[in-house]
C-alpha cells in the first residue's frame, strides 16, 4: 500500500522460478507490510499510480483490514469510472478472519506454539523444583487461536498446558494462580499459555496498566502479561517462575513451517490470480473444509463486505477450559492444520 | 543425584525399544535435572544407594558441574575400598566444556537460534516503520556459543544480525545503542542478539541491576537485558523495538532438532557404556573432530579432572564483532553441527 501511494512500486514479473519458490518457506512478507489505517486521501494516489502503470487488477494480501482497504479502494474506482478488480488474499496467523474455515499462516504458527508448550512443559518438568513453572506468552490481538494451539499434546491432566489464557475470557488473576499452584502441587511443574492480550475485568491487567516506557511522541509501550504474572507466581510458590516471550519467531520460525499451511498459502494465491482473470472483484478467496480424515480443503470466494471490519473469535466449542484442555472438536479442526503429525516423544519415568 | 540421595532410584533395564527411541528427540533431560550442587554429606548416601543394588558403574550426564560431581564420589568410593567406574556423558546446549570440539545439545539449540535471527529479521525488515527492530536474548551462563549461533546466516552487512552480544566482552551500552541506529538507518531493520549474562564495565548492565522481584527467602529474581535494552533503543530512535526471549523453548523445540545432534547423542551414550564396561574410570566422554567436508566426528576419553570446574568461552577467532558477525571459521566449525542444511529464501525486493 506504501508502494501504491508513493508511486514507486516493484515490478514482479521477472522474478525467476527459483527465487518464487525459495518464498514458499520464506520468513516475514516479501512484498514487506504495513500496518498504516487507508485515509480518504490514500485513495486518489493509489488510483493514479494503478492508472499510470493500466494495471485493473488489484490483490490485497492480509486480514480484515485489507478487507476494508480493498473496498475503499474499489468503491473510488467505480465512482472514478476506473476499471478495477480487487481480489483480496487472506492472510493472518491470528487466524480471525470470518466467512472461511481457517487463514493461510495460522497453521505454521499454531504448529510453533504447539511445540513450544510441549518443549517447554518437559523442559520445566525435567528441571522440577529449580525452575518448575514457566508462562509462555503468545501472539492474538482479539482472538485465541494462537494460544489455543497450545493444548494440541495436552493428553491428560499431566501434560502442558495446565493454563490456557485467551483474550475472548475475562481473566481473573486468582482463578490463574490458584490454577497453577494446583498443577504445580500435582504434578511437580505447570505451564501457562496466555495470548499477550488477555483482560481482566477492569481491563487490561496488572503489568499492561502502566507503560514500561513512554516514547518522545507520548506512545505508550505495554509489557504483556507474562512477567507480571510471573511475578506473582514467583512470589505466591516460593519457586522460580519463568515467562518466555517467543513474539515474532513464532510467525517466522522456518522448521516449523507447515506443509499443508505452505501449500494452502500458494492455492489461494492462486485462486486470486484466476478469479480475478473471470472478471470476480470485491471478494476475497477463502477456505472451506471438505473433509477431515482425508483432509481436504477447497477454495472459494467470499464478497470482502463480509470480512472487513469483522472479527472471528473462537466459538465456544473450541474455548479452552481453565485447566488448559480444549475440546476433541477443537483438536480435530487444527490438527490437520499443522502440517506432518509430531512423533511425540514417551515418558520415560511416569 | 537426587534419586541416588534419596535412594529412590528408577529402574531402566526393561524400557521397550519404542520408548527409547522415541526420547533421541524429546525435550527435556528424561532422566530428570538438578542444579544441586553436591555436598559432602550428599556421598556416603549415594554410596549407600549404589551399593544396595549392587551398581558398579556411573554415568553422570552433564557439564563441568558434573564432572565435579563424578570426582567427588569415585575418590570417596576409593577411599571406602567401594568398585566403582565413573564415566561421565557429555550434555550443555551452552557447548563450554573443555577438551571437546563441542558438547551434545549445543547444535539443535543453536539451529533454533540460528533459524530465529533469520525469521525474527525477515519479520522486522518485513515489518518496517510499524515494528522494525528486535533484540533477542539468547541462553549460554558464561560464554558466547548459543549467541554467536545467531550469526550462521548472515552473508551481508543487510542480513541480520547486526549486533551480537556475548559474555566474553564487555558490553558498552553506547557503543550497542551506535550500531542499532547505524543499522537501522542503512538497512530500516536491525536486530540485535545478546547473551542473557552480558556485563558491562560496572557489571550487571542497566535492568539486571535492580531485581524485577525478590521472593519470600530473599532470592532475587533479574530480567535479562532485552526489555532494558529494547527501552533504550525505543528512546533513541523513536521507533517500536521489540525484546524476545525464546527461553527454554530455545532447548527444547522438536522440529529444529539437529539430526547431527541426536546421532552424536546416542553416540557419546554408548562409548560411556563401553568405556565402563571396559574398566575406565574417572573420565568423560569427549568428540573430536575428524573433517568437515565431509563432516566426521569421533568420541575420545578425557580424565575428568581436565574438565571439573573449567569453562570453555569463544576463543578470539570464533568472537563476534561490533556488527553481528563471525568469522569464516567459526561458521565452518558451526555449520555440520547443525544437521540438515536450511534453504534460505531469497529475497524478493532487495
Amino acid at each position: 500500500m506504501e508502494g501504491l501511494i508513493s508511486g514507486k512500486i516493484p515490478d514482479l514479473t521477472e522474478i525467476s522460478t527459483s527465487k518464487l519458490s525459495s518464498l514458499d518457506t520464506a520468513p516475514g512478507a516479501a512484498l514487506g507490510s504495513t500496518r498504516r489505517k487507508l485515509r480518504d486521501e490514500d485513495v486518489a494516489p493509489i488510483l493514479a499510480t494503478l492508472d499510470q502503470h493500466g494495471i485493473h487488477i488489484l490483490h490485497i494480501i492480509g486480514g480484515n483490514d485489507s478487507a476494508e482497504t480493498g473496498m475503499s479502494i474499489s468503491n473510488e474506482a467505480r465512482i472514478m469510472g476506473y476499471d478495477l478488480k480487487v481480489v483480496n488474499v487472506p492472510k493472518t496467523i491470528d487466524n480471525d478472519l470470518t466467512e472461511t474455515d481457517h487463514c493461510p499462516g495460522y497453521g505454521s504458527a499454531a504448529r510453533f506454539i504447539a511445540q513450544a508448550t510441549l518443549g517447554a512443559g518437559r523442559d520445566a518438568a525435567a528441571m522440577g523444583i529449580s525452575s518448575p513453572i514457566t508462562i509462555i506468552e503468545i501472539m492474538g490481538r482479539d482472538a485465541g487461536w494462537l494460544s489455543a494451539a497450545g493444548s494440541m499434546y495436552k493428553r491428560d491432566r499431566y501434560d502442558p498446558p495446565h493454563y490456557i489464557g485467551v483474550p475472548e475470557i475475562t481473566f481473573y488473576e486468582d482463578v490463574f494462580l490458584l490454577r497453577m499452584e494446583e498443577a504445580y502441587r500435582e504434578n511437580g511443574y505447570a505451564i501457562a499459555v496466555v495470548a499477550e492480550n488477555i483482560k481482566g475485568p477492569e481491563g487490561a491487567i496488572g503489568g499492561q496498566t502502566e507503560p514500561w516506557f513512554v516514547d518522545d511522541f507520548g506512545h505508550p509501550y505495554y509489557d504483556g502479561p507474562a512477567r507480571y504474572l510471573a511475578e506473582k507466581v514467583s512470589r505466591r510458590l516460593g519457586v522460580r517462575c519463568r515467562h518466555e516471550k517467543p513474539g515474532t519467531i513464532q510467525r517466522s520460525f522456518m522448521d516449523s513451517v507447515s506443509k499443508t499451511d505452505a501449500m494452502e498459502a500458494r492455492m489461494v494465491g492462486e485462486a486470486a490470480i484466476k478469479a480475478a482473470a473471470a472478471g470476480e472483484t470485491d471478494v476475497i478467496v477463502s477456505l472451506v473444509r471438505g473433509s477431515n480424515s482425508p483432509y481436504k480443503c477447497d477454495v472459494n470466494l467470499v464478497p470482502l463486505g463480509k470480512v472487513a471490519g469483522n472479527t472471528r473469535t473462537l466459538p465456544e466449542k473450541y474455548l479452552p477450559d481453565e485447566s488448559g484442555n480444549t475440546s476433541g472438536e477443537f483438536k480435530e479442526y487444527l490438527e490437520p492444520l499443522l502440517g506432518e503429525p509430531l512423533q511425540i516423544p514417551e515418558h520415560l519415568l511416569r
